[in-house]
This record gives structure tokens, C-alpha cells and sequence, in this order.
């Protein structure tokens, strides 16, 4: 089968890989109907040293279960189903709780532990299927392919953005960040009730899809000429809640000079730092909270599935390309240099 | 009149100054009945530069209403009053919204703005009395003054921490500080219904009125070892909430170190730091909440008093010294050689 490899930053192949077949009795097969490239994967085709490769690579799919091991009950042959970015096993305690990204015995398909599958090829073997996977009620050819997609990731992972924040009717939301999960995160709060919400973005194309999916003012300056635009909006205190989607200190500073006094910081851009101001000066003095992490999106799904189903939500808008799998690199490329927002590829 | 100046590092006096006076008419003058020493305080008393004295000390204090201002409707001569760390309009956003310690127009009496003004000392000034001070409905020789003082400060900054945190019948709490602040955090823990409290703390005189205020578990290890032995406890994956009462940057690495994935860190003891580890490895992989601040203690007054009057709670146990206001230079050594948990004056 055809499948997506990094072999060191920049150098991405599609290549054939041995058939992915069930190797435990709690596995699911799944030929992939759709996949897509993420901001984090350009981290490694920035960084990855040659000598840790080739890695597969892909944690975005829906697609179609071909076979199921022994101990699998939930999905069957035939159902269509999405493949979150982490696996877990639904049953330990974090799961129950809702916090599958820190299941007991799951993992990520990125987490270095599991470099021989992942989503950007034609087929793939999913760990833990009964507690990962989520059947959805439409066809392989559907139209929703590209929305139902973003549960796998983005759709839930700028859920989660706002939900941590405590997003809610009359909330003044300020959104750091113009990729896919940034708009999607506009597109939560907007759910969630959020009555302003301010979109930090210098892209004029992807503001504008934040804009349609409920930014209410757009602000392209960043740093202090940022922080200056978005206190004018808001009364000169500040957002009520602050949605991170980038993960570069910048981005983190720009957040805590924007928060309201009593107010929330929620990240969801991977930090790309681990020391950062939470003093007196930044945090403490204000009583801002600073939450968020990796979104478990499996508690997600079925929560946010319908507003797709019904055409509410259409949050499948961030793709503003379709490749076929074999033009992975090129996707890659197009996403680094900024000329695409989020890249589907079809295998 | 009495009062208490700190002329730089480990040199506090006490001394006649000018009597405290009305200046605004929103300002009440108070006769003090009790005043106490924060371990706060001796941030100055460790590294306060003499060029920048004296100043007035002292910022948790109760006592009697002597006059007031022609503004002032709430309170009038004769009143007992519990006078918070903090002073606040009553009237802006963020009083209404129970966050006066960012009163548009309001400031703390350590704030450097307020040089000449402080309550270890026979009177003083208070401004914005309607929004700042607290009736209570005992005389001034009641037994209960130690108690009804520490809502001036550090009950409420304990409750602050409790509540922030998100404590709840339930819920594993790790208090890590054993000063005043920190059984306090214990108490507060335990009337939100935490259902394990373990107090990280060395002192076992401190620890034992712990034990009394709620706490189910001490561990008086730091670091690694205090780390494992939290988890140790709390079946392996850490505790629901942290109450941070010290505000030392290796108190916040063993917050991050015991935190359950998901869970919260609230911070109460002012950080003596502006960075520290946020990211993946901290905070963000395991999805953990930082928050807390200073405690708009004036908020809480009103819900924390029925407890005290009815002697439920005896948050004044704190207090395991009383000197005369002249010997207030004897309870900053006491506390700063850490022989006295918390020392209450009387003037």
C-alpha cells in the first residue's frame, strides 16, 4: 500500500509500505476515505534529524473499517469512522473522565512510540479501536467527508480551546491565530454563545472565513500595536477569555497583555517554549487563569457531530485544497510556505 | 499616635506620628482593635532599601469606627469593622463582579502609593470606607477578634486559593505551605467538602493545627521526594487541585510535579518569580489549569463570617502569639526566624 514518510526536515515521501494488517485483538483496520496534513506536522519537516526516520505520518483520518480484531465490538466491516489523533482505550479512569489524550495505555500517533502507522496512507492499523474510533451515520462519498474530517483534530481541538475557557453567552472572546484551528475556535465560541469575538490574523483570505464563521473584528497588528487594538474593542480592560492557537512565545505574551483582569488564557497551540512570564507581572497580579492542552476530541465527536450532519456548521471549510496522496510533499510544502491554510489528501 | 514604619531591610519601629486624620469624604477613620503581622510583610523586611522609607506597615487589621467622611453611608461611629488588605470603590465592573482587588479606583496599602497610611498602628485612614471595610456584629473585646481578623487577609487569601481551584465535595487537594495562608487553605478545603487534604509542610507544631483545620495526610518532604510521596497517596496519578501558599518557584515545580492530568494549580503565595515552566512538559501535556491570585478577600467576607460567629471555624488559631504594638519590631523577628506562625498586635 501507499503511505506518507518523513525521512528528515523537508524530505517527505509516499512510497509502498507492507499492507497494514490487525495485529491485536482490540485493532480496527481502516482504509482511509480522507486525511490531511496538520500545522504540527511541519514542526518535524522543520526539525526532524534524518537518523530518527522514516517515520509515517499522519493523525487525521476518516475512513472505512476493513477488518476488526477479536476483542472489537463497537464499529464492524463496512462502517465509516473517524480516527482521532490520539488513541485510547475508553475504559481507565481519564477516559471515563473525558480526558482520553491522557488515557492510561492510549497514546498519539505522533508520540514517537508508533512510527510505523499513521493516516496520510491508504490504509492504517488503529490501536484500542472500541475506545478510539467513532462511527458517522453517511457514506464514504459524502459531502461532509471534509467536516466530519476536522473531528479528528481541528474541529475538537478549537472545541476544546473554548470549552477550557469557559466560553459562554456574552463572553468576549479574543482569538490568537488565523490557521484552521484558530478559525475553528472563532467557529466554537460562536457555538458556545460568545457575544464579541476578536480575530488576531494577518491573512485577509482566512480572516475572512473568520469573519463568516462568527469574528465579529478582526485584528492584523501584533505585539503591542496588537494588545492596543484589541483593549480599545474591549472597553480598555481587556477579553474576557483568550484563545491560544499558535504556541510561540509571542503569541503567549500577546495573550496575557489581552486577558481582562479575572479573565482566561486557554492554549491549544503546541508551546513551542517551555519557560514563560507567570509572575506578578503577567499572571498573578490580574488572577488570570491559564488552561487548556491537547484537546481530547474522542469526548468531542458526538457532541459536535450533529451541527455537521444538519448543515449548521461547516467546519470543513478550513481545507482549501484536495491532493491525492501521492502529492503529500507538495502539500507539505504549500502549508510551509503559507500558500495553503490546511491541505485534505485523498488516497 | 502609634504606628508601626519599616526604615529599610530588618529595621521596623514603632513611633509617634501625626494622628490619623479624614482627607476625602469617602475616607473613615478607624481606631484599631487588632492588627497583625503577613508573612508578607517580611518581603521588605528581607530586602527593602532604606532610601525608599519609612513607611506605614500593615495591612489586615479591625477595629472601631471613629469618624467618618461625608460620603460614607454604610458604616458609622462605633462600628466594629474588619478592614481588608485591600481597598475597593464597591461601585466599579470588577467589584461587582467580586474582583476588587482590581478595583478601577481602588489599591492595597503596600502598593508604594500609600506610603503614610498602615494598620499595625492605634488609627488610621482607611479610603473608600462603603467599599472596603466590613461591619460584624460583635464587640470590640469579643474572644473572637483573632478569628474575625484573618478575614482581612488570610482566611479569605485561603478560601481565594480554595475556590479558584475548583474545590469541591469530592475532590484531592494537596496544600503545599504550612504558614498561615496554607491552613487556612486546609480549612477552606475542607468546608468546600475536599474529601483528601494533604499538607505539605515540615513545621509539626504547623502541621498538627493542619491535622485539626482538616488536613487527612502531611508529608514533609520536598521535591522528588515530596512528589512521589503525593502520588503515593493519591493512588499514583497525583492530586485534582494544588493550593500553592509559598510562592517560591521550587513550590510551583512541586505543584506541577503532584497536579493530576487535568487538574488545577491555584496559586495564593505571591510569586517571588516572573518565569517558569508553562509548556508541554509543566503544564500543557497534561491539560493542567494554573490560576489564583491575589484574593479579593472583601468579597468573601460576608459568606465566610456566619462560621466564625456561630464557632464553627477558628481560622484565628493562626495566631499563636499576641504583642503589644510596641513590640511589633519583636513579632517581625519572631516570624522571620519562622519561632511565630503569625503575630497579632495590639495597639
Amino acid at each position: 500500500m501507499r503511505a506518507t514518510l518523513m525521512y528528515g526536515s523537508g524530505d517527505v515521501r509516499v512510497e509502498d509500505v507492507p499492507d497494514a494488517r490487525i495485529e491485536q485483538p482490540t485493532d480496527a483496520l481502516v482504509r482511509l476515505t480522507a486525511a490531511c496534513i496538520c500545522g504540527s506536522d511541519l514542526h518535524p519537516y522543520h526539525s526532524m534529524d534524518p537518523a530518527s526516520g522514516p517515520v509515517h505520518m499522519g493523525h487525521e483520518g476518516i475512513g472505512v473499517v476493513e477488518d476488526t480484531g477479536s476483542d472489537v465490538t463497537t464499529v464492524t466491516k463496512g462502517d465509516l469512522v473517524v480516527v482521532p489523533f490520539a488513541f485510547s482505550d475508553g475504559t481507565c479512569q481519564f477516559c471515563r473522565e473525558g480526558l482520553q489524550v491522557s488515557c492510561e495505555h492510549g497514546g498519539m500517533w505522533d508520540d514517537g512510540r508508533h512510527p510505523n502507522i499513521g493516516l496520510q496512507a491508504e490504509a492504517t492499523r488503529v490501536p484500542l479501536a472500541d475506545g478510539t474510533v467513532v462511527k458517522v451515520p453517511v457514506a464514504a462519498d459524502s459531502a461532509l467527508i471534509p467536516s466530519l474530517l476536522t473531528l479528528a483534530d481541528v474541529y475538537g481541538t478549537g472545541h476544546h480551546a473554548a470549552v477550557r475557557g469557559g466560553v459562554g453567552p456574552g463572553s468576549t472572546v479574543t482569538v490568537i491565530g488565523d490557521g484552521a484551528v484558530g478559525l475553528l475556535a472563532v467557529l466554537s465560541a460562536k457555538q458556545l454563545g460568545a457575544e464579541q469575538i476578536i480575530l488576531m490574523g494577518r491573512h485577509t483570505a482566512r480572516t475572512d472565513l473568520g469573519r463568516e464563521f462568527g469574528a465579529t473584528d478582526v485584528v492584523a497588528e501584533r505585539g503591542e500595536e496588537g494588545i492596543a487594538a484589541v483593549r480599545e474593542l474591549t472597553g480598555g480592560h481587556g477579553s474576557h477569555v483568550v484563545l491560544e492557537a499558535v504556541g510561540h512565545l509571542p503569541a503567549y505574551e500577546q495573550a496575557y497583555g489581552i486577558v481582562r483582569p479575572g479573565g482566561t488564557i486557554s492554549r491549544v497551540g503546541v508551546p513551542q517554549y517551555e519557560d514563560a512570564p507567570v509572575g506578578f507581572a503577567s499572571l498573578f497580579g490580574k488572577n488570570v487563569t491559564l488552561t487548556g492542552g491537547p484537546a481530547p476530541v474522542r469526548a468531542y465527536i458526538e457532541q459536535l457531530l450533529p451541527a455537521i450532519l444538519d448543515g449548521t456548521v461547516q467546519p470543513g471549510r478550513v481545507f482549501d485544497t484536495k491532493l491525492g496522496l501521492d502529492q503529500a510533499a507538495d502539500g507539505y510544502r504549500a502549508m510551509d510556505e503559507r500558500r495553503n491554510l490546511k491541505v485534505l489528501l485523498r488516497p
